[in-house]
């Protein structure tokens, strides 16, 4: 057994990359993501990408040619993951000319900001199909470092950024076959056509889409996404796109945005409500809430700080002004019923010059949720503001995800789970703002190089 | 028995609005709406404002007090009907100014217009309510003359004519509280914001909407109007509103305009299908048009010529341009499989100088099926050219709509039947043509003066 | 010779409207608005509508017939003015619209919220013409109380309110002849079209305006409104209107909004330039201030307090938001070079929900200059911090404006001068604030009720 | 002394581009661009980039060592020009960010499709100032085929793709910086902020703009482009623009749009007026025409066919469907005058997918002068149209623009001339269709392999 000393950055990057043999983490206070009580004085034992222990030093017995680091004073716990992310974020139209031809740099880098603030693992839930899938493939091969992707490619019944239902106003100084061009890679032969069809013919597209795709999972649309009051399959399609994806073993959500929407996407069967708290301007109804709870469906939920949800009150016109204190009320009423909520932000990196009024208008909001790499920190703050137990917020961050999305490798620290962890500087239950005091973050059981990512910049430089 | 002789204009007018007590119509080919073979030289017999016998000469006997009226070489058909009107058309912002103060003049006139054309009774599926129903009202006393009305007030679950639904740059020049003050005048407690509602919400909006607003029956929306490939309600919201409507006798239809929302209104029990053959890029399925052609449900199509499909096919943009094709094709599979087809026309009257681009570009198109007055003529040579037999167009315009409507006096030329009556100067049966052959109305019995309609001109002077 | 007593309100309102024979204020600080020093203990002696005598009461004579006023401890000015209001302001759509048919009253309300701030003459600048005269001739006889008003009709070269000078976004929603009819009654022949013609062509529009259309004085366009730095008319065309103004004795000015179209005004011999400190991006340069100093031309001015100034320069967009701190710059220069400047507001009466982004953003702004019945005030408060001195002030609401526009009976409290005066609670060189504290107001030598303006209430009800 | 025999493709490839020493052509009849009568069976004899003689065989000798090209029944016309073309034309967004990186070959990829096309000369009058400089280096150092280009860079006083003065709805879907960037390609110092400026002003940035950017002549605004009834710069600075052009040699003309523009920019002393033809909705006056025509002012005309100019007419919006007829009557007028008229078709290569309303318009149009390469062809078509005798026609085309330039080795074949010339397969005096039928174009004596242009293919792939 040798004691690993940290002696300097040069030493640091030259162990980035190879992975170790065996490692063990010393002396920490582990919460190990299950639910269970912080374990002090723990230790957590890696071999390569896997976790092969976890417990109190007493219970943990260190293997001899593993290299111990030393956390003692420190917290230890499971990667925090994202349920809702768009790694491609910037789909105003002169971001999407920049970076034609540089999608892939893109999503990487976006990959990374979210990696180097914490986020072991996102799922990217509305992108470029084929860009989202290579970086995803490369990242999982090693070739590239980034956060842990999941992809859902399109959300079947919505078009691509120029289409109706995202920034219709590009069409206006666009040629119709850039624009066309453009949205086809999101759209993928599952876009806003869709909705002419039968349950029978959606089934098709859907099965098609799932079998040749190589996406992870499936989002579908249940409502409108520019108009949100609006239905957009019948219960029997929405039946048949979630059989198509159980089928297939692919967890399957649904966007929803009305209360409406939100009650047909339970009865269809998802297996995710995506922003469950999103109701419009009615909040979930009560018969609603009792199936969510009593079915325990996951819920990802927007959750935004008292301070953002006023200013969006205050300064969204309306009808949006009055969706946010909904969204308050919704979030409160699932906290008190014991719906399990997953940390969820919609984000993405914002360009250096975004002008689209929306925007500027989210700009312009104080803890924006939809900045990556900060909205989760905001998420957990919220969530202790909304009445949350601490417990209950980190584990809405590590195992409810990967419980709702079926990943049993991830979001705990124990025996056979992937070694995704942060060390923390301070105690993540006694305040939410320590989550931030990121020490140490291990992907795969490799240290992750912090301060050289992203890297390259590409919509950051 | 004594002969009259129609000597003079004059005369005629001096006829125009005293009830006769008893009046004979004798002569004439009878085609009397009930889908009888026409009979030849026969009688129509009629007593204040209903018709006490109608058959060949050799069996109905004239009364001796009767003034006959000499028919001879011409044809009696029942009074036209449209299933769907829209008396207050021209919902541009400044037609809104100008006739503020004037919306009942506004639908007098056109009341008239569809009058002196031939259309004794209308059915307006949407418009600002308080003024329909009162013209309604004094048509029916005889203080007005007019078409006889029917009135369903707001379409439920769309806006008034600044919404999002209809034409929302008006809002870009309009204040808000003007424009929300005109929409109120024609959502009346059900519009859009009805969307956000459980079924049970709904139904409660819908009963008061029923019992409260004097409107004769309920449309509702099954799909968007702006959006017309978006869902609105719930199955089980357009159950609730159908079931309200039937607790009170009244017919319920929807709007519909896709393959989803037309399967999801037929399961949801509506009694009528308005502009059935609208379903977008996709034509009806054929599981649907089964349903449709087992159950007989009457379907409102509203047919247009080859002359204006071609036009729209051709000229309107991508995604309209491909919808009337879609009609055509539509409009032939129902007549084939013998839907009972409704004469639908959503008609009004058109100002003299409307410069929106929607209304441009209707007005461009030959044979505009929207033109009230017109478009019912343009609706029965369409229907000749799709393939409908005579017959069959004939009781499309009369018995179908009666029948669909539940209004058992009107639609045919019967024993106790409302005296609503066209004399032509040539067989409509030999050609479509001649139903603008004119050359008497009756309406409840009396003499219509067609050469003194519209009075006064609003719109239209 | 008998003391008035201003017992009651019911007395005021008896006395408000019939004539007094003779009256005499006495006892209060006189400023005469002739630029003299103060006169303490002063009498004015008005016959009928005239100032007959003005001066210590040493050397003023009261008629013994006369009524006398005890002033004593207040302060006597010369009714105020303003050089350039908009008496028809609300030029939106909805406004047009539910104003059409009563533009008179929407007039006559703006005249009598001037002349009860304190603002005897207002010269109309812009707006509908015919009402504007009729409005006029209405007050000046006496039928209708209002402030004195001075028409100019249209901008000569520039269009109506539906113009692209102006909101062509009307026209988006508008029917065309609508929205031409409403622009005719602004451009009466001399419109937008004149940019197309020769000198001589636009000498001879501007002669038929000027005989036939009733207005006082006339104002042309030098540059252009909506896009402030383009040019109008070329130095020929400019010299030609002049000249026809100047044949018939008429006062021209011209809107200016850039260094160069200032200049060329000056060259053509405008008598008065109209928010000549409005440069654009640029100050005036040196070599025309020069002129403007030397040759003492008469300069309407917007100034604006240093807190509109800052609130605009950060608030507005580019290149609007650079505009005011010019503005600044150059009402500090021509107050340094000693050019004779006029109160000037651009003012008029804002509507209850006015809701089209300018009207927004001018709303917002603090001390907003083209509020009617504030922006005078503000404008006396800005001069003083711009260095302007206490009486120069005065001169600029007063004396300054009636020698501009030539109206030799206006602007000063001498004998055979019109009676229009303000009686003030405080001294208005001490704090331009004290023009705010009116005590009574004499229009014609009558006094105002200033409790029963406006009425009736229109715009502002 | 040997007859070349051009036998084959391959031999015409081979000959394209080393540079002949001495080459006669032999026996077509000559119109040499002098305006002289054409000669039959002429010789031109050509050294290097040069004509060393041209004239009828009795009188021109054929040099020993010359390649003799045999065209006899042929018809050899100096190199035609136009004196105004966009090379960089595709300026709406999609192209600009298509295109971003890749000016260059754009521009060349025009220049090739010019001289393909027989345009051996152009003038450029609006682009992108640096890669259009390049380019034409390029052409002129022999390293790229093309047609000579001379270039402006800015219209001085006119802001770039993206500003009020082209398409400013970029700005709503582009980011500020992005759109600033590439109109400040344009701009180059000389946009439109400087009609903030005073005539001092103006003058230095003219001064440093000629200094320093290379290009060959001066383009201002004497009126707006959007709004082209709109002066820009006042006669003292148009003047000032003018005299720091010729103070350098060079020519200087103005974009003028308005009868009062034309005027200015005459007075001002501009060489060459740009499409003078267009005056918006008034003709030249009489007095204007008088002047062009006494001191024979070149005038380059956007002649259009009468197909074009009733398709304008009749299908462009108010205003924009009077100035089509206007021009006509202008050009006539001229025509009829004696104004030395040029070709000039403000063309430029359309991309194959340009959807903006505009294009859209004027791709619509039968007979778009607008089309690079055709363009001029149809310019000759229309003046013979518009009544120019057919040798005029031909001078606008290449004398009468090389004199207006002041480019004295251009535009006829005369001993000292540079190489440029046309062999044509029919007498384009007898029809000027016949200007199509290219047999062969030199340009700096050597020949152009037609066929393999443009290469490569960038907006037309």
């Amino acid at each position: 057994m040798k004691r690993l000393l940290v002696a300097s950055a040069a030493f640091a990057a030259l162990m980035a990359h190879p992975a170790l043999a065996t490692e063990a983490l010393v002396g920490a206070t582990l919460i190990d993501g299950t639910g269970r009580a912080p374990v002090p004085d723990a230790v957590v034992v890696i071999d390569g990408d896997r976790v092969v222990a976890a417990g109190p030093r007493a219970k943990v017995r260190i293997p001899d040619d593993a290299t111990v680091r030393d956390v003692a004073g420190k917290w230890v716990i499971p990667g925090l993951m994202d349920a809702n992310v768009h790694l491609f974020f910037q789909i105003m139209p002169d971001s999407l000319m920049r970076y034609e031809g540089h999608y892939e740099d893109v999503i990487a880098e976006a990959a990374q900001v979210a990696l180097k603030n914490g986020l072991t693992t996102v799922f990217d839930t509305w992108g470029p199909r084929e860009a989202l899938v290579n970086v995803r493939d490369r990242i999982n091969s090693g070739q590239v470092v980034g956060s842990r992707m999941y992809v859902a490619g399109n959300i079947i019944g919505l078009g691509g950024p120029n289409s109706t239902d995202f920034f219709p106003a590009s069409r206006q100084v666009f040629s119709g076959r850039i624009a066309d061009e453009i949205d086809a890679r999101w759209e993928q032969g599952v876009g806003a056509d869709l909705l002419w069809l039968t349950p029978d013919e959606v089934r098709a597209k859907v099965a098609t889409y799932a079998d040749t795709t190589k996406v992870d999972f499936l989002k579908y649309a249940a409502s409108g996404h520019a108009q949100m009051q609006f239905l957009t399959f019948s219960p029997e399609t929405q039946k048949a796109i979630v059989e198509e994806g159980h089928k297939r073993g692919m967890t399957v959500q649904a966007h929803t945005s009305s209360p409406e929407s939100l009650r047909q996407e339970i009865e269809a069967g998802a297996d995710l409500l995506q922003h469950c708290d999103v109701t419009g301007m009615k909040p979930i109804p009560a018969s609603t809430l009792a199936v969510m709870a009593k079915r325990k469906i996951p819920c990802a939920a927007l959750l935004i700080t008292q301070k953002n949800m006023t200013w969006q009150r205050d300064n969204l016109p309306y009808p949006m002004g009055s969706f946010a204190p909904v969204r308050d009320q919704n979030a409160r009423a699932m906290i008190g019923a014991g719906v399990p909520l997953l940390l969820t932000t919609d984000a993405g990196v914002y360009g250096l010059e975004e002008t689209h009024p929306m925007y500027k208008a989210l700009v312009a909001a104080p803890d924006n949720l939809t900045v990556l790499g900060e909205g989760h920190f905001l998420w957990l703050q919220a969530a202790k503001e909304l009445g949350m137990s601490p417990m209950e917020g980190l584990l809405s961050a590590t195992k409810n995800i990967a419980v709702a999305y079926k990943r049993p490798d991830l979001g705990t620290l124990e025996a056979g789970k992937k070694a995704d962890l942060l060390v923390l500087d301070a105690d993540p239950l006694a305040d939410p703002k320590n989550y931030r005091r990121i020490s140490l973050i291990l992907k795969d059981g490799k240290v992750v190089d912090r301060d050289a990512l992203p890297n390259p910049k590409v919509t950051s430089k």
